[in-house]
């Protein structure tokens, strides 16, 4: 009764308005979540419900089903030869695997460090033992593949090259086609992180010679956490029959020949695997050049509306799996990715490290679309004007409005227009 | 294999550009699907998890546990002192039982037409042999109180004044207060179908006089379609003891008896109730006059919007269930109802009957945000433009930013922006 009254007498205050409307504090709205970030992404819905199937046991006819087409379809999604095997880990369990397998202690390697992610290969070479010569490259660029080529030919002992496709840390992509055409020429092996790579750049492995790439679950397969994938080229199998690194839990030989028989050689995430094969149907309906395409547009256009409020993208080298970008002078990114959180109830990433209140990032890998976009750029609008910084309305909108007509709307109907 | 290669070509395509990007058709990119009408509504996430819940049984003490506190917190919620039931029914169903258990063939009604649920009203009166008057208002106008006033005064015979508090086909809200105000002096009861109007408007049950309304689980109550809510005042029981009408399942005094010990007559329909005890503790927590406000807001923020854009609300008294609007002069609602599904996957609603291509709808009740409406208008605009109305980018979005400004921002920051 009180509530009602209460209601009656919000509406009451204003009604002299044309439309009568009550003014409460923003706390009190309906507020969705909305998980808009660079991993976990959004959720893939018919992933979500196959989860509910995981009361299967795994050394049955029925696992192996499962696992076998969830094999075979990430293949042919990552369009490779190469083999491809699942790990029970993080995306950093899948960089330690391609590191353990093939490696040995006081391996000589060359690593790319554009980012927090770079770094952690650089912690990895350490963790084991090995020599790595580190191409650093400034936060928000990346490292050349010129500076590639001179370190290999410096030293014919490095036995591998290590990069991130997509250095999330910054929003910047590595040229690894470049790259791999380099390192193709060596005996050295590519190992690339493509965790947010996958799925938001071209990578075509086998033709670039990206001889083990690792790949993440809550990236652009849009279902949750808990899942690595690596592939494996022949040329990186080679080396690991020299690698004298100690390993048990992640012994990729022993996974491949446990998938030969439609088993893995732990006990499996179910669960996740059945979201996956779900996602991974979905991903080969859509087309993964379809999936790639989608994570450019929807960078494109953010990167578009975020300059029309003149703000400036962060990385020199801008890829489209997430779009870092720094605050308007004198604001904290921090209190933007608050803001998002308090008035909208959308979660969006600050910077990492000594990035932290230098940049905020908006994602686009995976599950995202175009009315994701066009809602979280009207509320930086109004985040930003809250915040001291007052933009026009609409006009970010605007900017991803004209992407999507650049790209989806007729030309002939838009000659007319008066935009 | 074939994939990364078109993906590298629709890359390089347009390379030239500052910021590369394919241009691939608008089917091809990734929309999820978003269900933007007025019934069934948005869903809850709580509430869905909550069915996976359902293998308990309905005669145990687990169910009459839950059952007490799902009519405890719907009584709560309401605001009502009166008995307040459930049945397992579309609203529909509802109509009938507030009808069939409280009078009998010959009786003398008064129904309220202002659209196709008015019309539902008329049919239900006809199946039961009752002698309807029925004040006929256009579509989108409503009908005032004081018609009712003068139709009760003119035949005291009347038993019951039959009325949509928010008629869904329109988006027209009747002034159930005033009407309740009339009834109230009548040996007549009142009768609301409150289906979109309840968490949309204030609703007085006891203080106004609505003596029994109607009220469904796919509307503001955030779950999906399948049960129908009626609460009924001492007054309306009074009459329901000299009601002849036959009636077996949609028994309301069995239901109160059973009710009393936590049952309900027949199987109940055990996950809808779990995922409405989710709900109802969402909707107690935002505040029931929150969950009001929040779709008035939205509704005014609508308007706005639309009317920048040069568009015609439909009704001559809007509520704030579903706003309808009519499209451009020329223009087929239905072309925007399905450029919406075909470009965004969000479905809305055409109008109903002979209003069909004369109107749209967007709907505001339950669990909807403003990232809802940013997107929407914003995807609006883009479909106005690209079928041959060309508006300007981000216009309406502003309007919708400036009606959130209002309730949510202090107004010491916006006097120095540049809007």
């Amino acid at each position: 009764m009180a509530a009602v009254a209460q209601a009656v007498s919000l509406l009451s205050r204003e009604s002299s308005r044309l439309f009568p409307c009550p003014t409460i504090p923003y706390r009190m709205y309906i507020k969705k979540q909305r998980l808009l970030t660079p991993g976990p992404t959004p959720l893939l819905p018919a992933a979500l419900h196959a989860m509910m199937g995981s009361d299967i046991h795994h050394r049955t006819e029925d696992f192996r089903n499962l696992y076998r087409q969830v094999l075979a379809d990430l293949k042919e999604v990552l369009g490779t030869s190469n083999d491809v095997l699942t790990l029970v880990a993080s995306g950093s369990g899948g960089l330690e695997a391609a590191t353990q397998n093939f490696f040995s202690p006081g391996d000589e390697t060359l690593v790319c460090c554009a980012g927090k992610f770079g770094e952690r290969w650089v912690e990895i070479m350490k963790a084991w033992g090995m020599k790595a010569t580190v191409l650093k490259a400034r936060y928000g660029d990346v490292v050349a593949p010129a500076a590639v080529e001179a370190a290999l030919a410096a030293n014919p002992n490095l036995k591998g090259v290590f990069v991130q496709a997509s250095e999330t840390s910054t929003g910047a992509a590595h040229d690894v086609k470049a790259m791999g055409e380099i390192v193709k020429k060596t005996k050295a092996i590519f190992v690339v992180d493509a965790i947010t790579g996958i799925g938001t750049m071209p990578l075509d492995i086998d033709g670039w010679g990206l001889d083990i790439i690792v790949g993440g679950s809550q990236k652009a397969f849009m279902i949750p956490p808990g899942l690595a994938f690596v592939a494996i080229s022949p040329k990186a199998w080679a080396l690991a029959e020299t690698s004298t690194a100690p390993r048990f839990y992640f012994d990729l030989k022993k996974e491949k020949k446990n998938a030969v028989n439609g088993e893995s050689a732990w006990t499996p995430n179910t669960a996740l695997l059945l979201a996956l094969g779900e996602a991974l149907k979905y991903i080969k309906n859509l087309g993964m050049d379809k999936l790639v395409a989608n994570a450019e547009i929807l960078a494109r256009a953010t990167r578009a509306a975020v300059t029309e409020l003149g703000l400036v993208i962060f990385s020199s080298s801008p890829g489209s799996s997430v779009t870092a970008v720094r605050p308007p002078a004198g604001m904290d990114s921090g209190v933007i990715v608050k803001e998002f959180r308090n008035r909208f109830n959308a979660i969006i990433t600050n910077g990492q490290g000594s990035m932290k209140g230098e940049i905020f990032r908006i994602a686009h890998l995976g599950y995202f679309d175009f009315h994701d976009l066009f809602a979280l750029i009207a509320e930086l609008e109004l985040i930003l004007t809250a915040n001291g910084y007052p933009v026009k309305f609409g006009s970010g909108v605007a900017a991803v409005q004209n992407v999507y007509a650049e790209v989806a709307m007729p030309q002939a109907v838009l000659a007319g227009t008066n935009r």
